[in-house]
């Protein structure tokens, strides 16, 4: 984030730097949005919001969930939307500069959300606007490896509103499982843990898919207790969230998902017994056989309903990023 | 259809279980809104009718005609679209099922528009949306071999809307001409005409392309008068209608497009001599060799007013499947 | 143009037949909606302006910065769009004629703007609309070799805007630098000075790549003072704008841009300085070595605003269009 202040939105390129206050009024703003979304004329009224905005959707790297959520959110606010999905119709095949290309589209749009393949794509974008008069915010919505900032966002609002009644993620113990080395969201979550109160995270994976040191290190570092099992059975009573995350088998170097041994580390019926009543599965999808479909149908199973948060939340982060967040809450 | 009652609309999978009374409804609907979107001030109304929705058109089958009339159909009535048109850029790359596909379209929109390779997938999204709490409308705009129940209509709406003065669709003469054996449009429009009364139908086509057995035993079962001939000479004159369709060489297994005879089952200016005067030639477009283009300035070609019929028809549909059907009555 | 009045605008096909009472009354149509544009309030008027309207893009040739103006255009006045951009979605793969599918465009908006591979296109385009009931305009946003009229006018409001406290294009010296020979920008724009007074072109090119003679005749015929000149420097000083273009090495029978002497025909901080201080710098987009990056912090370099004028060209043209010219000069 190149700019980041309390209170105040412009590039939105990695969840780290997000504070408890700018969290918790991001979840107040997707909580009041959602509920405006439910009649005609709440919805008539987040439509005029931003009527006046206009947002360039590139997405040359392959999403469904993410460009779908956006776009939309977009759409319930009245901002109008181009998007660019695959490269070869591009001017990039005239031989533009990235930065050219970039440079472009801000002169048509009011904000770029970006998805790009090759890392440090959103931020050297970023850079960019920040050199030029006509700046405008860029957000990253996962491009290459890189942070994906709206998808820990929504996996806050997903955690924080599960637990509403239960005074939120606070003292909450939350279990990751899967392949925690390279997935994005597990990652951004863990880090953004530091924000909250007395948490216990639960690491499950088998030894080539376990967390990185640089977050245990972290962790460490913030006094945020974890723990780390190659055996799901053992904490599963324990858990109030568990968050399940796919194989990255498109950033393996070798074989390496191959070894993965999915009877250990799946969701079934099974486990679904030794879960608490008041706990919660969690998936930023698509999923793998890593859950069971037949586990959609238990009330734990959140992940359906996160998704559409992850459209809510992208409603609310637009509105903050053009300072419309009081007009929402008046109006 | 998994569910039709009377003046109820959810899915539209199939244009076999609609009964007299929604096609006179539909056609209603589609006129009305048709004379509305004359005017600005009318125009004006209409995108208000549905702006609090938002539809997914999902369509990686190539359709140029289906896609942009239900494009259009939803800006008409200020629904927001989101598209997708080419598998490569979606999540089905990361190997995600159809299943938690269709369910994740379900989570961002109001309505899927569906037209996928492969049989049975509007129905099989239709069902999964009737497994699941937020369950929202599938409508089938053409998938793989299957029906194609938003054409039927706008067929029906064009045969009723032409011979306005004459009594509409009862008891008139309809050719069919062409790839009887395999058009969709022409066997779903057969399947329909037991809604009218003492209508009597023409099929020409030479019998490798002659209409299946199913649609001639659902005819005599219902006891609608039909003839066959592989001459289109000899009935021309008896006409009211002459619906002209297609080689669906698509589908062919071996060379058989390749046999049919353009000479002897055309339209040129020589057949338009022998067709009465107050007749009509639709066909659903595209077309290729089977009518000649000096056809088209004849009055008795409507297949272009045909193609627009379909905007607004979907209209119609869009607005009845939302229950908004009072509102532009009393609009 | 098929059809052309003062001030009556219809198909829009080539710049050429542009006078200077249309140039003049678009240049401040382009300023009058650039400028309520700054306003929520004035965007909301223009969002409502053609509401009622829906535009086909039509764009099989690639292209970003003519797609996204032309699409932000729209949205900005409220029309609705579909696009298609990749010939494998339509219905062209079933072997539809060019003619139908352009009628079947026709059949569901009210604009169509296209790019398409192929010489004079656009123009069969329009003379097809002629001959059918349902007539409606067709814009030509560069298809083929074909001219790219929009551009043109881009252009004119950029010179006549940056001019505007110097008396506007009126005897102003005008530079034109790089492959004279196969831009259409620049044969454009030289076409069009026959408008203006007093004007003076300057063609800075080697000899494989100068101003065919045509354009030179024309500027005879016409009584406009033109130069032609190898050396850049020699020039620079005298000159009020710099037109700079890209090789058009798609066009290339053989290898010939490659023989293209970036180091004698390109802009760097050396030929800034013997620029006058009140000149400026402008380029169509997108740029290859004939720019150097460093350039677009100097005050002179204009090609990005130019591009956004596009846009608002680009709406001030579809006011025009649509006849609602007025109802922007009262509002």
């Amino acid at each position: 984030m190149t700019k980041m202040a309390h209170h105040d939105l412009f590039h939105i390129i990695d969840a780290r730097p997000f504070d408890r206050l700018l969290l918790d009024e991001l979840v107040e703003l997707t909580s009041l949005a959602r509920a405006m979304g439910q009649s005609k004329e709440g919805s008539a009224f987040l439509s005029g919001l931003l009527q006046h905005k206009r947002a360039m959707l590139y997405f040359t790297q392959p999403s469904t969930r993410t460009f779908l959520s956006f776009n939309n959110a977009c759409q319930i606010l009245g901002i109008g939307t181009s998007e660019i999905r695959d490269r070869s119709i591009s001017s990039e095949v005239k031989g533009e500069t990235f930065e050219d290309s970039i440079r472009t589209f801000s002169s048509y749009v009011d904000v770029i959300i970006m998805r790009t393949p090759g890392d440090g794509r959103a931020d050297k974008a970023a850079q960019l606007m920040d050199s030029i008069p006509r700046r405008i915010p860029i957000i990253n919505a996962g491009s290459g490896k890189d942070q994906h900032p709206t998808q820990a966002l929504l996996d806050v609002y997903t955690l924080q509103r599960s637990f509403a009644d239960r005074g939120g993620i606070d003292g909450k113990v939350i279990g990751m499982i899967g392949d925690l080395k390279r997935g994005r969201t597990v990652r951004s979550l863990s880090y953004l843990m530091k924000n909250y109160r007395d948490v216990r995270l639960v690491f499950i994976a088998p030894p080539t898919f376990e967390m990185e040191a640089d977050i245990r290190q972290h962790l460490a570092t913030n006094g945020i207790e974890f723990a780390e099992t190659t055996c799901l059975d053992e904490v599963l009573p324990q858990l109030d969230a568990l968050y399940v995350t796919r194989m990255q088998s498109e950033h393996d170097a070798g074989d390496e998902s191959k070894s993965f041994d999915y009877a250990r580390y799946s969701i079934t019926k099974k486990e679904l017994e030794q879960m608490r009543p008041d706990s919660i599965i969690m998936h930023p999808l698509p999923r793998g056989p890593e859950i069971h479909p037949t586990v959609d149908q238990d009330p734990r199973a959140v992940y359906w309903r996160q998704e559409r948060n992850g459209m809510w939340m992208r409603v609310a982060v637009l509105i903050k990023l053009f300072g419309a967040e009081q007009q929402l809450i008046d109006g």
